[in-house]
């Protein structure tokens, strides 16, 4: 049974959006995200749904994929979670709109649901 | 209104919104709630459902199980159980928005449901 | 139209609403309701749905449940017993607003619904 | 269009509306209707939705139902049955407001639906 | 076990079965069936499901209606009119086979349900 | 039991089957079948499913169709329609086997099943 | 656009609207339709919805069922069958309103639906 | 594993089978029970499914839920319960035969029923 | 982004439409979309869907096929592929409106949708 | 951000059967299970389902969810991770009868389930 190691922190990585001007929307649905409890250590799983649209820069997906299972052994609230992916992507993509929802699976006979929304121009 | 006895009640955690100038959603979804009822000292079974905007505090998930599991052997009414946890979230998150309801099994052919809503701003 | 031997009706209990000055929705979803058809005297099946925004009273919900029991053997028209129930509740709770619908089982082949609605502000 | 022999048409029977100052709705879903077609002398079968608000008057259920099973063998077309029920329904029962929708069965690939509204208002 | 006031039973017409040497499955779903709790005196209800395979009787459907309609204000157990249907419907009937299952709505959280059967050849 | 005026019954078409020495079925779902109650006179609806294995003849589906609406204005009990409608074909059509389901509307919310079947080999 | 051998169409027949003053609606759901593709000469498969508001004339619906199904040897694209079927009964029935939908069957991993919409107001 | 303050358990009440020399089957559906985690102390919610055939004695419903009640407040494993509740009633009613399932909520993204079967006969 | 062995591409043939001066709608649901990953060579999957208001030009629907077609062996982004299909579109049919959306298949626990949107008139 | 360190894997409690004599099934369900590819060292998400006939020892479950959390950070192949978990709870419980079934989530296009069996007696 072989043992991996564990890296810091991935990066996304931007691609140049070929389309800059044009107004259009990228839906990106996360079915297998998974942390830590900053409590008790245990896992927590999760479905993350990251909604944008783009200016200048795109994510590219694999790197996505990446940089949210570098979140794998780290313990961190539902909350703050949500708010780090998005100020993360805010940051990175400065895109138009940029919507995060994250939705956690039952702990203790309780499901918990984050809604996080930005638009560059309100 | 027959009271049974009711033990101290739990405290919720507060936890500092690390995003106090965001508005942002938090949906809470407790499947299993259970207290009592006041005249007969019969077990209720409700889902609960808390929704709320932040301002400064966050409720930590575990001591809010904590919190609801010590109504179990209390006894309420349907209508007094939901305004009460409304009131006491209100109080101790102070928050934008709070919205909360409940979903009582049924009893003798009839299913009971309370929808309590605040908004700080209106 | 001929009636059917009349009981003396039971009597909701009232009971103060701890929260007069907040607008919250009580929704109560009586699905076994048994009255008689006032022409033929069989049993007739119904789905009772009412929804109100309490001021100074509420229903408490056992002797709700006895006073539409308390129709079981009385004849009376669906159109009747719907507005019936509704005038009841208004008399009694003084409600914001109050809604009742009845939803009758099929009855050679034609299912019947009575939707009466009531706004104190209005 | 070749009509078949037409029996006298039932009556239906009119009740007094004892709340004709409160508008309220009365929703009649017959699911079992069937006349002739006036072309080819075979059943039609059909599904007739009938929505009114009550001005003074209501209809008896016994005899509506056996009103609409008068039209069982008799030929007509879609289109006059439903504006015929309509007028006769407008005429007797004089409400505020009056919705009649027919849908009928598939014939020879085909599904047809009529709607008919009136509001004695507008 | 308290009784309430028991009005006479109603009875069953029996039919003459056209095809006695056949053996062929009736199947009659009662849907609306309401009998009274024993102990509570409250109103019960249920779907109760017929099946059986004649042998010179049929039961005549109206009168069947009547006959459970006179349970209405009858206190009696689950098990007891589940078993008391079926001796009675076997005595008239004297069916090939014969099976009841009677499906009892919600109470206090218990849903409960009786089958009982019967094969003259075994 | 009443019997209302009988027309005198369609007669199907038979037609050779192409295939006598090949065991396969036929299954025929007449979803609009109305005949009358034999009681009442009132309008019965039904879904009659027909299943055969043919042996030396088939039958004409337009005949059959009109075989079946000519008993829309005779009173007859469930079972016997049922049986008469498989003793017709049976002796008709001589199949190997022969299959007949009619599936009742509800009536005073009870909703009624008949099954018989016919196996020439048993 | 290559034509296949075209046999002349089929005509509606027109009825006279016995309720010329009322705007009601007709919708016509055609779940079998079938012409050719120009190109390859293949069966195209669709549902047809035609949906009108009636003046002076209404559409008889077994010439209108003859009418569709004289396209059935006819080679022609989605988009004129869906155009031509809309001017052919908008010039026949002179309509307040007339809307056509068709929705063709997958052909090669691509399904197509068509809309046309016709106001005589706007 | 420690265990909880346990009240003392309620009895159940026993009735006399009306039928005792019948074969025939009562299936019990508690939607509703609750009991505490032996090692957390905290509730765990499940439901019980009771399925059995009498000789001599029956179980009245309304005991049946205050036993299951009395439960609210002992720590348990999901083993013992299942098999105690077993043992219990299979002491008290000493049936034919007797089944208990219990399906435990979601803990840890653990979900866990539990099967015993029992057949005096066997 | 590294690019494969790019193959030409298809083109679309172009009709020209009948019916220019009418504003109808034109949907186009390519169920089997295949490109390649162009980081990776693997091949994604995907459904697009095409939705147009055209004035002068339609797109041939087996042209559309093969030109979509050509992208099989092509490796290209997700959002490039949506918003090159929506350029060439725009640049060969000249719609009114025009809206390209690609659903992606998961790849590593993630779905991904594009949404492009045009309207000349805005 | 507070980071947790990694626990060497888990071993599960192992509880006394109290019932060692009934055969009598326990049923678990894993809903959110996770290891690492071999190959690339990505994260895996799993379902797990374990079912065991018990003879003298029964798996703690919280400790259970420990041990499979143990595995989240190794890099295992589902044939070997079902294997060992099938391995280790045998030796541990030496139960009559022990079930795994894995169902691994969708990578690539591909979904993968494996299925171990034993039985003690066989």
């Amino acid at each position: 049974m072989k043992t991996i190691d564990v890296p810091s922190l991935g990066e996304i990585t931007i691609l140049e959006n070929n389309y800059p001007n044009r107004e259009y929307t990228i839906e990106i649905d996360v079915i297998e995200f998974s942390c830590l409890c900053p409590i008790t250590g245990q896992p927590d799983f999760a479905q993350i749904i990251i909604s944008y649209i783009p200016l200048k820069y795109l994510v590219e997906l694999k790197s996505l994929k990446l940089y949210l299972q570098s979140y794998r052994n780290i313990g961190i609230t539902h909350e703050d979670i949500t708010n780090q992916i998005h100020d993360y992507l805010k940051k990175k993509l400065k895109p138009k709109q940029l919507n995060i929802t994250s939705i956690f699976n039952i702990r203790g006979g309780i499901k918990t649901s984050i809604y996080v929304k930005y638009n560059s121009v309100l």
